[in-house]
């Protein structure tokens, strides 16, 4: 099994204005932006080298990053693992008792499959599980991921 | 100037323990272990793939770490960004009138040259700066960097 840091996502209130202060100061360049009505954010995809930094803003308070953002405050949100298999993955984290969020694989903003895990899993850390079709070929992934 | 994400970084207050859940249920292995003792803190860091997952444990309660566990629980707690030159970059946020944590760098838990940012410049997140010589030369990275 071979996994891979895909991202870090922060939640912020204003997400083009964090990208702006990155870029600006880190030379991070914006390399995807979408909006997921259904999780009700807007997500914008920095290019860090082969890692990327994820910023996800709340299209409103009601939502589960506008709720983290009032309980919290504006900061760091989870990590992202690629992996290329992701029903092996969850399979293998069912059988050892872990704390899934979603039991089966959903879509996520770019269209890839993923899962979370519940922090309690992870010593705190919320972890997202990403199918990767192309995992392994370093020198032939994808700009956006 | 190109910038990538480093490492991303989890306080915990028992590291080997968080890196065996780490091993066992995503595959991920330790790739380097450090006591920084002058920070206080054992470091270990996990190889996920062309990314780093570092886990701090304070050596002790009164140590920076040891004070963010009190305060905010286990969990994320930085990202590192490993630049090619860590004077430039400094400079760069010091014009931008960014808040430094460290306005000189100092020598981190592997030898590379460091510098943390306080949250209030990237949104909430702390962000650790790390000159990485071989910075852009991606086939040749070090196993533990």
């Amino acid at each position: 099994m071979t996994t891979r840091l895909a991202h870090a996502n922060i939640a912020a209130p204003d997400a083009a204005a964090l990208a702006e202060k990155f870029h600006r100061l880190l030379g991070l360049e914006v390399a995807a932006e979408t909006v997921v009505a259904e999780q009700g954010v807007r997500v914008l995809l920095l290019a860090a080298g082969e890692g990327r930094v994820e910023i996800t803003e709340p299209l409103g308070p009601e939502t589960p990053v506008g709720r983290f953002l009032a309980k919290r405050g504006p900061g760091l949100h989870h990590l992202a693992f690629g992996v290329p298999d992701i029903d092996a993955a969850l399979a293998r984290l069912r059988a050892a008792g872990a704390r899934l969020i979603d039991a089966v694989p959903r879509v996520g903003a770019e269209g890839h499959r993923i899962a979370f895990v519940h922090p309690e899993t992870f010593g705190g850390v919320l972890v997202e599980l990403v199918e990767e079709e192309d995992h392994g070929a370093r020198g032939d992934l994808p700009p956006a991921r």
